[in-house]
């Protein structure tokens, strides 16, 4: 069996869950590495992936004798197959955060479930430790990212809209190897620049204006998420002190992000810092990168969690003033044994275009 | 208070529910014309929308005081006000088909609700028939639609990927005024067209190829759908008697899609005729169209339900012979008093480029 099956079917046992119903597709390619329409279902002794004829050919070809798992054809199930599956049974997971109160309890009803068991994130939870393959894949797509970096610098002029960068920045993925992108991109210029969460509009770039670029691909559906802040002309010399703090922070945090480190502490850093210049953090410090751009763990002030060996996390900051302009500087960090690297390798020294 | 919020309200007094929440995003969009991250309380008497920080001054800036709906900023309610939103409901709906099991509980215990109910789509189906503005819309998207398609006849060369093709269909929407893609579109060409939901390859276009293409945009959100199956330098003989076939059971449909015609009679005639000639229809003869891409009604072998003006669906029969290639030819179709209305016009005869 797989390695990654394996670990999970040892995490149930230890809370005494026989069996789980796998149906979050980002949970199923993580533990198989098949992306199709399908349900994942460990039993007490099998794992089988029910799936339809749209999908059994390619699910056969990518499934070895190795993985252990068993693969039926959606049709071929009887009311008694789904009744007897679990039937050894005491204690079913199931994911409580993805599936729906109507699913639950159509799930419930098919497959004559006991108790069928919230298991609290436990596939995510095991997903926070990346392993080597998946740090490969998130290190490609952080390639492709400074890469796409390096070449939006020299496509960027002065008229062109948000949109249309925004446009180029999928454009450039697809056609270097990217599946896709890992979000929307943000592309927001000028006062748009205040908004963090800024969506592309029809404003076009003109001399004076800051952008915020925040983006990201996927590499095997591996996500890498990295933001700058650039320049258009000349820097104002009022935006200078901010962009400063923000970087200040950005890189003290990258010296504060090790094993053991507190994530609720990274944040209070830098918040404590931003008070002291009568700003503040108004989102998350960061946040886990995976499968999903946006995993566990969340670096900011509630939950707090310690960070650990081949996490790989964001780092963050930014400070907004309404109705003017807005600084984040962002990279994809790996946690390592001694501290951490940062896989999006771009200049975060003002950048001038 | 707007139409559709009254509505709403009185089909929740018909079957006694008193208050409801509604956190699909879709759905408060419909009620509302809300796009941001908030959830929408049908309390006894108010309407209330709970968004926060990045949103409120857009929210406020659209909705006004015909609207009726209260707008309140999550940071400001406190445990008690929560407790307080339905202190005088009996049964408080949820949309379960959309809500979690953990959002679930999480709702139960936040708002001390006695009866959380299940509505049974009871917006979903409120959303079946469209107003006029929604027909607009997607009138609209159709257009758009016919226009790309257009385009793209001059457009697609030999040599180029099926990747190109689908990324030009976007670039174009966008170009022209669509909000987005209405879903990922499917350029299948060759042999990849016998899969009716093939995803674009590095396959490039040669002459003797058929090529299926499925696309659509969005316009203010609401979808268009439509799928042409066109020849690239010639009709290969062996192809016209199934494209003929299709083409006439799309036509013979929407002779038969009027107000009252029984959605599960008009799969089965299509299915009947595909029968006597040896296929099959693999998947649903059509769906609704709207805010979602895939809405209700689906015209398939199971469920019935009886086709009503103002409706919008799809008609698109589908012949696929694995491994050699497949043809789909699918409209989006407005019902009306007297028949239907085809809202995408693009020729549906022999289109060779």
């Amino acid at each position: 069996m797989n390695s990654r099956l394996q670990c999970l079917r040892n995490k149930l046992k230890a809370q005494n869950i026989e069996g789980m119903i796998i149906s979050n597709p980002v949970n199923i390619k993580y533990l198989i590495g098949i992306e199709a329409e399908g349900i994942l279902l460990l039993t007490r002794k099998e794992n089988i992936y029910i799936t339809d004829s749209r999908y059994i050919e390619m699910v056969q070809s990518k499934l070895t004798v190795i993985d252990e798992i068993i693969i039926t054809n959606v049709k071929d199930i009887t009311d008694e197959d789904y009744q007897n599956y679990f039937s050894f049974c005491e204690n079913v997971g199931f994911e409580e955060e993805y599936v729906t109160y109507s699913k639950y309890k159509e799930y419930m009803h098919k497959y004559r479930i006991n108790n069928l068991t919230e298991t609290e994130q436990i596939i995510e939870r095991q997903r926070v430790i990346k392993d080597d393959e998946e740090i490969d894949n998130i290190r490609k797509a952080c390639q492709l990212t400074d890469n796409c970096f390096d070449y939006l610098l020299s496509f960027i002029q002065v008229g062109m809209t948000e949109k249309q960068i925004a446009y180029e920045i999928q454009r450039y993925f697809i056609e270097h190897g990217a599946s896709g992108l890992a979000f929307d991109s943000i592309v927001a210029s000028g006062v748009n620049s205040s908004k963090p969460h800024a969506v592309p509009t029809d404003k076009a770039i003109q001399t004076g204006d800051i952008i915020a670029i925040d983006f990201g691909c996927r590499y095997n559906g591996y996500c890498s998420d990295m933001t700058r802040t650039i320049f258009v002309g000349y820097v104002q010399e009022y935006i200078k002190d901010i962009y400063n703090l923000v970087l200040k922070n950005q890189k003290q945090t990258l010296e504060q992000m090790y094993e053991g480190a507190n994530t609720k502490m990274l944040f209070k850093m830098v918040n404590n810092d931003f008070n002291l210049h009568r700003y503040e953090l108004t989102h998350a410090l960061g946040h886990g990168v995976g499968l999903d751009i946006h995993e566990e763990p969340s670096i900011g002030p509630k939950r707090e969690m310690l960070l650990k060996e081949n996490m790989v996390i964001t780092d963050e900051p930014g400070i907004y003033i309404p109705g003017k302009f807005g600084v984040r500087i962002e990279d994809t960090v790996l946690i390592t044994k001694s501290g951490c690297e940062t896989l999006t390798k771009s200049s975060k020294d003002y950048i001038v275009i």
